[in-house]
């Protein structure tokens, strides 16, 4: 299928910008307070260097739909700070064992297992009190409850907590493919539907819209995380900011562990290609979205 | 000071309906679904059997500001969710590390430490969620958004979370009397409050009713921790559930430790003789609430 190309757009730039956006959002509602430990712990996972992808398709949503970006600030940055919380549980010595996340090392090697457990709790709470708290009072009360009621179940048992479930009960087994999407959706996939679900709820979007919206979540969610896998295998250290081959190590069930390299790197290609057509055929006017779809297939092609 | 007794009030017939309320919205609100062990997980540690005193408080304190019952059953089986979660998390190996709770093996001992780590996680999302999802449309989105973000405040960084955080970083120290009061009101104080204000909340009580119910909370809540503090010291692992003596093995800063045990029992004495008052004098018509109060003393006279 064809990638396409977006000339007179820099991703490059746009993503640096919104970035900075969301990193002095970050700054500001995360800052020290007593007890100071938590929140440094909380602080210290969430704003690790990164893409933030997820908050700026957030944002991104929004704009697509010509909302008002002071609406999504909050619950951008409530989708980074549940990430977090996901990284910090899943690094745990009783769950993945890893000390090495973007880069530096993990929560609990920098806090102690202790802290590390209190700050991934810290946010998981403080993550939809952030929505709460400072979401513009223009915003109807219906949709602001109907956003953080989709944040809990994506953090919750029906969505990331589900999913890392179900992936530890499947190391080092043979799963079927239903068992497979499980944890894709769960650990991935739901946190992205979510990104440009609420950016456009937020926004008031139409119906068509947000459904085009969800739609293109769920595909570029699920070739985020081929990529992810993908990246386990071909990627170094440095290039990751994390330990390579840990899935191979754990016999986790993988993407290119069940259909091979090739096979996902062309399944990258077919769900990105997709997601940048259902973009274009709906008129949304963002060509952030489309320029989106295209790096993550060019990640893996690199 | 005198404590008041209700002659005319059954108190072991009250606790126990109410508990059947509340366990069988437990049940119904915990049922199993796939995947099954996370569920069972946080099921399991909810459920044991217990006295559910913060999820009474809350049905009582509306009741007692002429509620509507059914409007407070989520928020009240969310309280005891929240409860359950800060147990299970502080009894794993890297916190409090204990193997008995509530008579029974604590949760990592029965489903591993990583699903304990979950359970605690699915609970945090999961009781906030059961709020929005269950509460009665005729509750104002204002006051079940007011509710929401109390609860996550009890239940995150400026509540539970911030309070085991001190609790953990002061084990061994000395501390001065405002550390170890922000530990017991984070650790306790706080959730018995938002079980007494949530239910007033829901109850759409008026200003003065909520401030009395406010004010109650606090003192019991503070009761009932020192009368915890002092039946680790003088109770049986029988009477207790758990393992008694904790406390002083961990050198943890508890009244006892820092008042000597007489003291104690004349403060919790003190604190639930002016919680009886202050209901007497707001006439408000709850003996339930007085009877509560007095039950907290006969537990460390005993």
């Amino acid at each position: 299928m064809k990638i396409l190309h977006q000339e007179n757009f820099n991703l490059t730039e746009y993503l640096g910008e919104n970035k900075k956006l969301i990193n002095s959002a970050l700054e500001k509602y995360l800052e020290i307070r007593y007890p100071n430990t938590i929140w440094e712990a909380m602080r210290y996972t969430t704003l690790l260097d990164g893409k933030r992808i997820r908050p700026v398709l957030c944002l991104e949503s929004a704009r697509a739909c010509s909302g008002n970006i002071e609406y999504v600030i909050p619950t951008a940055c409530a989708i980074e700070m549940i990430h977090a919380q996901s990284l910090i549980h899943d690094d745990l010595p009783c769950m993945d064992n890893d000390d090495l996340r973007r880069g530096k090392p993990t929560n609990h090697k920098v806090f102690g297992e202790s802290i590390a457990v209190l700050a991934g709790d810290g946010l998981l709470s403080y993550a939809p009190q952030v929505i709460i708290q400072n979401t513009p009072k223009e915003v109807d009360n219906k949709i602001l409850l109907q956003v953080v009621e989709e944040l809990l179940t994506v953090s919750g048992p029906f969505g990331l907590v589900g999913g890392q479930l179900v992936d530890i009960e499947s190391e080092n087994k043979e799963i079927d493919l239903a068992t497979f999407n499980y944890i894709h959706t769960h650990k991935t996939g739901k946190l992205f539907s979510f990104a440009l679900r609420s950016g456009a709820l937020l926004a008031k979007a139409t119906e068509s819209q947000l459904n085009t919206l969800t739609e293109y979540a769920k595909l570029i969610g699920y070739a985020f995380q081929i990529a992810d896998d993908i990246l386990d295998i071909t990627g170094t250290k440095e290039s990751l900011g994390k330990t390579p081959g840990k899935d191979l190590l754990a016999k986790k069930n993988t993407h290119p562990s069940i259909y091979g390299l090739q096979e996902s790197i062309n399944e990258v290609d077919r769900l990105c290609s997709l997601a940048q057509q259902i973009i274009s055929e709906n008129n949304l006017n963002t060509p952030a979205l489309i320029a989106i779809a295209g790096s993550i297939v060019q990640k893996v092609r690199k």
